[in-house]
């Protein structure tokens, strides 16, 4: 190990799902960035926050996934970036450090014990890097494990857990902050007083990327102006894994009540009860091979202004999924570890700005609230 | 004049172009409010504001405008409310005091005196409300009266003033604030030091009620995701007086110049500079018809992300432009009321939230900081 | 009866569903037609074809309907129609002859006979005019009666059979057109010999109104382009009955199969087969309160051109359902009332243009081709 | 020459301005299609139509263009095909035979001259082609040359005439057909009645794309159904050189009127007109760099059914200009070459489908009228 990476400061990011959409954009986006900082520094939010943590471009990835392939036919399967862009970063690429899930069939602590070992391993690699873990994994079925007030007492009673929380429970007793970017609920009791015990923040849950952004910001525009939302119908349709992945009711159920909550809490009131006293908010989330990754949205709002007359905005949304999402977790990743230099743990309700469904008490909500906690929040931290 | 009138708390509401779309939607709501406040008090943002003030139903309404016809032939003309809405109130509507213009042929000093005059007479017939004088007229043409630094010299050299700055230097000269809801310039120098002279506050210009709202909420939340806009391509297409009005270049010129400037001043950056290196934000207001009162905006967005790949947005806005702009002018009327008893003078930039073009200095940027400095203010003037 | 009942030409439209959204509508059109042609000749497309019919005013309506509520009463709960519209008509559409429809325990013979008979007393009322029946039923569930040959082996076996095929079988009995604008399959072999015997002409199924009639345009016209359609997202939002009623699953069925099959149809081939090899033609029909009857419905269509370029179309259709339907029922009335005199039995393909899934073999595929079949069978059937 | 060249069959297009957007793309699509069919041949109407001309793929390209930069040069400045799809034919691409245009200062009947005598040259290297003239200049100023009854009264009076009028008399004078893509009006009575007398058929003028190319299928699907257009407003924004172009009013005068007369003539009355007694049909053409090549459209349609009620449809098509065009010219210069061996001479009404402003008497109105034309001319020309 050379005496730079000793003394290098900056964030190692431990993904979970690294070689998913996002994984890889994330792996892909930190080694172009080191010799063109122009194709990535100037979309991250955090790129002149830090200071302390080493410049935005100080960030070394590293993590699991269960596809054994290499890192470029990753790249090239998952299709979201052209290979002119990261084909001369190949060799950095598949030097990258990716570890394989632990077998579901052992016991979690075993599990758990396996990505302790993993994350240890990868911090030696990295010494001076701040140490973060983002779980990228697929949306996955919904659970039962609120039960649980300790971990302890999950290792020794449930039977099969989610990969999700196995990850999560080895940062914690590693004491390296987590970001859930994903609808899977991994903040149970159990975790969560075990991060506040272990000084670790915790961030979460599901990315608010694209469409679910847009409808926080527009229907916080509504509100500041008193126009009432009679009804609100989101169409998406997209191409890539997660998109036939949720074609399956039971994956589909968390992301979809994640993306159906986030306007009644913006709003204050249920959109449809008040001219057709039944809910008239509906997310409709159906596979379009045509799409790949470039998820579309189609939003119809049906507002009204004084005498109830009826008004509408229609809004169609062409992004690029993973490209929406990959600057997030880089921009989440300093975040957290400038959290944890700073002594944060548990929950960190402030960061709601990034996520569909925010964790932790009273976080700040819609458009303009989020936007002032951040601020706040990086006076607080920054000296 | 009954006891209760000269008692009543409340907003005396003084508009020129009281018989225009807005001015008229505005003089029918504040009636009709008085005994169906569910049809109007819910969509005012100032609803639970300023208590000192009364509540926001004690509104009386009074004003000028060149249109001889009875204030019910206007509503029905200017087509926005359907007549079953306000026929009930025709009685009260064709009671509301509303004084011809001035004679444009006379010395501006001597137009500017009869305003002063109807404005006491306003006054005396509503001793208990404070009086707000709100610009309705129509998108005039640019002038150039800059080079005066006092109301005095204006009176003296000016040979023609638009009837913008009659009203505005009456309402001036009578201790009254101002609101410049059109997209005139009337906030000259002669004007604004005689403002902040007399204690008299200023608010404008060029109200924000519809695509441009929205494109300031839209250009914030961009920004706020470093995503990079590359273009926007803005179309307006209206059907009522003030489109007409519009498509007569030398009238649309203010108006396009204030709508086209919001965007940079947002973001920070030419739209078009970065890919283009030429300007690729363009707004084109067109009279269509079939849309009537109820302005249709289309917009197309062009942004990037990482990589610079290319993303966009499109927003399709089946507004009604002057039921959207008659809240506005009531909540501003309740702001400039609560202002005037709060001792502000001169231009009040804290509520750029309301126009596309603010005036006063360093006034907020974008839609949250325009709300968090709504919220700043109204601590300040709310003991 | 007066004389001019007796030699009075023209169409008698019976309808089973008479007070749904449609059939409420037709009824209101036909009564306003008579003093009012201005609010619906210019609409129909038969307005100035087979004269031998007299004018397309002439034309009575009666039918049947579980819903025992007055015809005004009808209109106004289905919000079709502004009541200012109908209410001068009220005493002649409380006129109608509507009766009840058989009760569906009694076997199925009697439950034809109850309707042959009602049909008897609506053609002695009205002995001019030429009768015609249409099918304005809910989407009912799919059935497998496709086994009897006879209408008589039906009778005899089946145990419950559709109100559907009950008034078709008596209508076909009676000598009497049938048209079926439901999505319902009525058109099974024992009906279709019946009616060839019976020289009785059948026209359905399933009406094509909006969205598929315009997606059966724009497919012809990328076809005669050899523009490739990659994929095709439909979605529909409607909120009256017939929008609520699709929500059941097992109804949405036979709607949504009708609404898919057509694209394949026109194109001759399945959109996605080439670049995705799977289908990606989807309909998602769901239930929006704010649309009432207005459908709205929005397409998404990826079409390539030389290179394979992609390219795209999006459609967004705010239509009024029953104010499409409705004289499309009326036009296919004469239609079926000009066929019936011309001699024709049994299915009549020619008749495509109409229709989601027409019936009869080697219809016109397409929409030039089936404007082209439409002229055709006019010149045929007209001396 | 080899014999294959001698005894080859096929077309051979000779296009002023073949170094523009369209003429490149034609150019590169014929050298590509010589042994990678399946990226031209599937999108040309006439891939299998006319056995006698050859193979749809055997066509030769010739021209002239001002542009002296080498072939591969212009196709990478247009900018409308991925280098890579052309880079292995740039050999045969930069031996295509680009003459230069004939310099404008000398008189007519020398530039004439000049290019009859290129043209004789192109045919003797292809002596077994049947040779087409396309018009593919930049959309140029309107002329006023109706007065002249020979081409002979042209070239003397004439001081100046337009490069189109140059190019099409050379070629007329050859015998050699002319397609007319540009919105410039060659068709001129000297012109024409030259070309029925040398037995030369003419066809043009101003290809229908894109926008205009559904604007009227979908009005002759609206007529179809008797729904009355109220008002439809037509935006184009595009970024390539012909969008720079129209940004020159004179220019775009021509381009405009020919797309704002199509829809009266298929509607049969002009829109806005029964409810607005004033015209509601507007079309905007403006520059917006982010589009480049890609022109993106977007129309709004008001249009009412029975008792007048409003519903609307509103289109986004986002093309690609040249990749909509190129086909055209190539089917348009078989079908030119076919009727050149069918003997037909001056205007040819039948090709009313390929252009916004079809000359030539009674030709086909509305899109399955001109569909139905294509079919019946093919049959006559076809043995
Ligand atoms: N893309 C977005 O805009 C967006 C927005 C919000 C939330 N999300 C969520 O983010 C997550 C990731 O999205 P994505 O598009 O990258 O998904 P993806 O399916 O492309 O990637 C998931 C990766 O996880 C790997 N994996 C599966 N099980 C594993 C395990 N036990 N251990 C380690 N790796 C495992 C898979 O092999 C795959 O490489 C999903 O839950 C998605 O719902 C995405
Ligand atoms: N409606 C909106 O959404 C909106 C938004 C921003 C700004 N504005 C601006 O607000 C202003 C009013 O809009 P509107 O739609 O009510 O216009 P309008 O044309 O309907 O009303 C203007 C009224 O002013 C009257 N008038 C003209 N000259 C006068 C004079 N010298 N003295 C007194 N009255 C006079 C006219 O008779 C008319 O009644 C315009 O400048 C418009 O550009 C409107
Ligand atoms: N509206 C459209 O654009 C459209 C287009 C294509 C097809 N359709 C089909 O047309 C049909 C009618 O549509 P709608 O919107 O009028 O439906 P609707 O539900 O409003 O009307 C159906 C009527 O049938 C009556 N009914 C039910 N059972 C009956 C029985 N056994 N005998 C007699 N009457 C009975 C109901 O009381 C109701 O009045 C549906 O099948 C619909 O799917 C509608
Ligand atoms: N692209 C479309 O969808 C479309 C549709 C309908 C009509 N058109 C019309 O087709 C024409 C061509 O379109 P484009 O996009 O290829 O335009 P372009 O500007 O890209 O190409 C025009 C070419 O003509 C050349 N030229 C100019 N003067 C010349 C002369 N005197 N002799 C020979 N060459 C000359 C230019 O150098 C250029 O290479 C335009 O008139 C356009 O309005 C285009
Ligand atoms: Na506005
Ligand atoms: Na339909």
């Amino acid at each position: 190990m050379t005496n730079t990476e000793k003394s290098k400061k900056g964030v190692l990011l431990l993904a979970a799902g690294i070689k998913g959409a996002i994984g890889s954009t994330v792996a892909a986006s930190a080694a172009i960035m080191q010799n063109q900082p122009e194709n990535v520094l100037p979309y991250l939010t955090t790129g002149e926050k830090f200071p302390f943590l080493g410049k935005a471009g100080q960030m070394t990835v590293a993590g699991w996934d269960t596809d054994p392939v290499s890192f470029d036919r990753a790249l090239d399967c998952c299709g979201v970036l052209e290979k002119s862009l990261w084909e001369p970063c190949i060799p950095e690429l598949n030097k990258i450090d990716v570890r394989p899930a632990p077998d579901a069939g052992m016991g979690v602590k075993e599990q758990v014990a396996q990505v302790k070992a993993d994350m240890a391993a990868f911090r030696n690699q990295q010494p001076g890097l701040v140490p973060v873990f983002a779980n990228l994994l697929p949306a996955g079925v919904c659970h039962e494990l609120h039960g649980f007030s300790t971990l302890e007492q999950l290792y020794q009673a449930a039977a099969r857990v989610p990969a999700d929380i196995v990850y999560a429970a080895a940062a914690v007793e590693s004491g390296i902050a987590v970001v859930n970017f994903t609808p899977n609920d991994l903040e149970i009791p159990a975790l969560v007083s075990a991060a506040e015990a272990a000084g670790v923040p915790l961030a979460g849950k599901d990315g608010k990327t694209g469409q679910t952004y847009f409808k926080v910001v527009l229907a916080s525009s509504l509100l500041a102006r008193r126009l009432h939302v009679n009804g609100w119908y989101s169409l998406n349709i997209l191409g890539n894994a997660d998109g036939e992945n949720l074609m399956d009711p039971q994956y589909a159920a968390c992301k979809l009540d994640n993306k159906t909550g986030v306007l009644e809490e913006v709003l204050g009131y249920a959109p449809g009860e008040k001219r057709h006293n039944r809910s008239a908010h509906k997310v409709h989330i159906d596979y379009y091979p045509p799409r790949g990754d470039a998820k579309e949205a189609w939003d119809v709002i049906d507002f009204e202004g004084i005498f109830g007359l009826p008004m509408s905005m229609r809004i169609n949304l062409q992004g690029r999924d993973s490209i929406l999402a990959a600057p997030m977790v880089m921009d989440l990743a300093r975040w957290m570890a400038a959290l944890t230099l700073a002594g944060r743990s548990g929950p960190v309700p402030e960061l709601a700005f990034f996520f569909k469904k925010p964790v932790g008490p009273d976080g700040p909500v819609g458009f303009e609230k989020q936007m002032a906690a951040l601020e706040k929040l990086e006076k607080e931290i920054c000296p």
